[in-house]
């Protein structure tokens, strides 16, 4: 109870520091990801993968409009969890970004950079009053100088490299899964079913096209692509992971 | 009594993080949208339909002046539930984009793009102090590039597009009466048909043409078209929906 | 208990929702209204009637000064009931725009435009912070296109249309009577005598002409005229409600 | 106990409305008024008088240094009761006004005009954030068009018109006082010796010179003229109303 | 217990009215006006004259370092008492407008002028949040027009115009001395000599000239001039006041 | 509990001072830099020395992403300990200013110049509202005329010059360990050395290059110089500290 | 209990009066002043001397680095007790008058008027919103038409003047030492004496030339000269007040 009324006293003012130097409503806003469905990204040796999971609250939704893929340049993906508004705020930051660098200095901006001006911009919202931060984590993946690039962004602001991971519901059974099946040298194929396979994980073993998004940024084309529900479905079946049944889920929440 | 203490800590403030990563006073606004009457937005093969509930305090109201139907543009039509004002706000920055966008583009907006410029307005109110979120919910639909389309904006920010849908009160049932009967391959006729049962549907089985508002946007003319009261009645008549009955309601809400 | 605590929550700070969707500020402003005196509107046939009713404290108090009846433009009068201060702010804001509308169209303001101007205007004082709601109702009521039209304006910013209708003290009570004799054909003097009637009847039957105030614009002449108190007192004696008895009220109030 | 509690949540912050629909803030200010000592205004056929009771903390203090009576132009005087330097503010501002009529339009600016502009001003500090109320009462009286003119302007912002009024200590009994003995067509004279007779019947019967301040504004020369110690002494003598005794009060107040 | 709960609702935020129509933060500053020295004003027939008491809190301070004199202009000296750090504001204040003044207009700016618009704008801090109110008292003394004139500024904003008068610590007590004492038609002499006994008065009937300060603006030089240690000395001795003993006060307090 | 209560009092709002003179949101930055893994940096006679302990959270993190050593200009470089996004901001302030400096002079930034213009920067967010303190110490090192300087910065803003010193987690333990070991006149590889002991001996007496940075200043080619992963491993293996075993951590933490 | 209930209500928010008068926030920053080691200023016929205690937390600490002592123009000197960072932004203010006051003006910057700049400034963050007080104290020293000057300036922001005094921890030992042993014809070498014995009387009588800070401003070179550590040791040496020994104080405070 003790440790609760600390808590308390630190949580609802805007973000200051609680006594053991923590930003309590960076920590929530951490807890709005975990709100959201899971989401995945893999770099592969050809390119990289995104891949999410969306929660598809009636047959009458349009799956397509749950946004967590998002196109930010030709060359450059970005994967989303948490609160969906949040997230179409910093990929609009990013689109504008992206462009201003192609005008400025006539060519595609660096994955890393664009990382970090994504980053810098959402640890504003964690020091400077009026506002709160961002509910969201992005996976921003692309190609940067001919090689695959993979980054994540979380609601401190702090941004990390990887070789594949996830964020959003489930993460720490996902990334375990990818921790234990990652090949850094496989090709592009590989990696959209290491995506497929670390998904259907956590969702007792088999996956509906319908709830699924899929993008790659391959390392030849330089290309931000996304897949058709065919195209996902076709890969489901190979693997055997392809589920028909019902997939809805009526929560009436903010977060994907 | 834990709960609702720990609930209290978060929701007084202006739009911050709960420990659990949720923002009350978003969740709050969306309850302000279920405090209005029901509205209803389908997609048919041949363009949109429109459709609200109106809640008529007295027989000396005009019914016509509830404002829950409101053409945004030529071929955009909005129908809303919840805070009244708070809906004429949104309207106007709906109309006042697609005016700007006819004029710099010589071209009429996009039902998507419109919906997305409507929703990230909305999240810059979750997130940024000095104002509390938009306490209403909005359905937007039109015809883009000669198709009908059909989105929800929430009082989060999130934009979502549906084949059909219901907002405000007893949205649950409504929704589900649209998933059971639903089709997508109808003519208007059968979506205005649909839009009239489902209401009825929460409404002992009957409804008055003087609470109803309904209205199209075709995928021809491109054109949207209120209904009059004697065109919703025929409908009503034709389905054996009408109730010529006492309606009032003599609540003092701010919310329809 | 438990209720009264968990409103406490809500109604401290500028407009934030409740955890049931309401905005407790908006609502007190509405009580603010319900502490004035009434006010009433009765659209005829050929014109519209206002009349309030007026507290005077003493008998040394000069019952035209207070405020409840106003010209806001040539062919459009208010009538309002509340906070009287609030009320002439709202009252400067319409006059200022029906003057802008002359000068920058050429032609008199519609009543439906001055409304949602209006309207508009208090919206805002509920949703940014800084300042509180307007704690004053309207009645709104010109010609427009050669037809008599009377709009509501309330605390929350929602504008309606009512063939008559009253606002503040008694509210009910008047409106239940005027649902009941209201003739949607009359005249201008059927409307006179309608709304004395009604005020009469919440007070015990009788009024003196000291307390009252009225006005009309009539469709012919789109003129605002305000009726003296010699001529009230003549259709007082007419329908036998005349009251020559004290009528002073003491109370320290500032609303009317 | 209930009530105090209740109130104390609505009466801390800035003015917000109370669930009763009240604003405490501005009720507050109008005990300051209260605080203060008297002040009287009276129109007659032939112009307003103003008198205004003095609190005289020493003898060394100079009464004519305690403001309460004031020119804000040629023909209007203010007479003010409560927070001293409120009323300051308010009467700089009036007499602003007062000059900038004059210079735009080339005619002293009308008792009423002059009126509402202050109490327009005095309402934003009951509105709008970041300050709070004026903690003062105004007596307005002048000649407009060659008729006297009296007005009151009161926390809210509220105007009335008065033929005779008092605001400050004792307001309830001194009204009372000069609704008993007000006679509309009396000349100045017959209003000075009122205002003293209406002072005395709460100060023992009796008055001092030093403790009063007096002024005229005549329909005629439409000149503010403050009377002398001697010729207010004279009235009181004549009258049977001159106190010689020790009038020192030593309160250590704001208010006047 | 109940007065004491009650105060402390309203006196922690900036200036709001109490229920009672109080001031809580202006009275606080007046209690900080208290704990400082007293300082003394005398109006004479020959000129105005200001002494003021310092706290010496080591013989290693340099006492003239104790700012409670000061010369606002030629013809006006102001003593303090209070909060040395605001009265230093405050005279910064006084200074700009009575250069302002001369610049202006060409010549000496009033003393009323000067006090009222120094009241001004310590009635600002009072009114408009963000700021807390000014925890001094200024004797404003001169001459204007050929006569002297003795004002106070107190923390409220009020003007006061006085022949004599103390503030800061024992005010009370000086000032019943000075009322028992005063002699209007004095000469300059006269006036040094009561100030040092009105302050002996509360000091053992004894002072130091370390811890003393006196200045004069006389009518016919209008020149402000400070006394040397040397002069007070001799005055003390005349009137057999010198005290030659230990005089220091350790507390560590912002107030003189 | 009294200390608790007490201090919970101080530390909610911004930067305020408690009864004792501190600030507590500057305390709990500087245990938001205790809860970062530890820097080091060491000054020689040939030049600076930086090393981080880095904290990989999963083996598909890409090591080389945390950041924690940074080039601030070709002269200088600084290792951060703490909230990483806030470090982010104070290099990206360091490196503009040692832009500005070179455009401005024509020549490289003083590391004292440097560091002062930071904490300059960082106390402005302990003393004005609206946002909390930096989260992080940063150790800038550099060449300056020729000579090897070594700064602290800490989240009050206080400068500190070292010849070697520690920030972040275990900083006593490792400081007192550079106490015991530190020889001024020693070289670059010794620094090296030194650092890499230091680290060690709080944990367990090895280390592995994948969790390690370091850097170098040298005096004569003024050039940062980051070690790579098998020059770190070479410096391990000679002094045999070389950990090959796991060492994740699934902290989910801002803090490096 | 009652007193510690009653100071908390006023000493939480920014700076407000308290109901005896007083400033919290400006009290607490004084202790902030008093949680600093001693500096001390002393005015010599020849010269002002002003010397520092610092705590050294490491022997790997450069003395140097730890800032009490600091040149403010050629002819001023400043020593400063308590928050470091906060001493830094005045010493930076002070800088920035001189040197604007020699471009102005084409001469050196008074002594007294630089002290009354910095004062001013400090006050403005003791009455204006938004910001705490300066944690810090001022002993500012120079020389003013040939004549040494030394001066203090507070939390408050009130100047002082002093022949010697003390500021920081032990304040009133020292203060009392100097009181006791202040020869005001002294030459600059008694001053630099007395000051290191001043400071040894509180220190068990020895101290270490590593934790000390001399300068001193001699009236006829008007240059501010910092004394070396020899120089400090041999005076140490010639009065026996050398202490070799380890001085080490771990503290993690932000004063000096």
């Amino acid at each position: 109870m003790q440790g609760q009324a600390q808590q308390q006293a630190y949580d609802r003012g805007i973000t200051i520091f609680s006594p053991d130097g923590r930003l309590y409503q960076v920590e929530y806003a951490r807890e709005a990801v975990k709100r959201g469905t899971a989401s995945i990204g893999i770099r592969t040796a050809e390119g990289v993968v995104l891949a999410v999971d969306k929660r598809i609250r009636s047959p009458l939704l349009e799956g397509t409009s749950v946004e967590k893929l998002h196109k930010a340049d030709n060359h450059i993906g970005i994967a989303s969890a948490g609160h969906v508004a949040d997230a179409r705020q910093l990929i609009d930051f990013a689109r504008r970004n992206a462009q201003t660098n192609r005008l400025r200095y006539g060519e595609p901006i660096g994955v890393e950079t664009l990382t970090k001006e994504v980053t810098d911009h959402i640890q504003q919202y964690t020091q400077v009053g009026g506002a709160r931060p961002f509910g969201v984590a992005l996976i921003i993946g692309g190609i940067e100088n001919g090689e695959p690039r993979l980054y994540e962004t979380d609601p401190s602001g702090t941004p990390y490299e990887w070789k594949a991971l996830a964020v959003g519901a489930d993460r720490n059974e996902i990334q375990q899964y990818l921790e234990d099946n990652y090949d850094e040298g496989g090709d592009l194929d590989s990696g959209i079913v290491l995506a497929l396979e670390a998904l259907a994980s956590v969702n007792d073993g088999s996956l509906s096209p319908d709830g699924l998004g899929m993008a790659t940024v391959d390392a030849e084309s330089e290309e931000y692509v996304e897949l058709t529900k065919d195209e996902i479905g076709e890969y489901l079946d190979d693997q055997d992971l392809l589920d028909e049944g019902d997939d809805e889920d009526d929560a009436d929440a903010d977060e994907e």
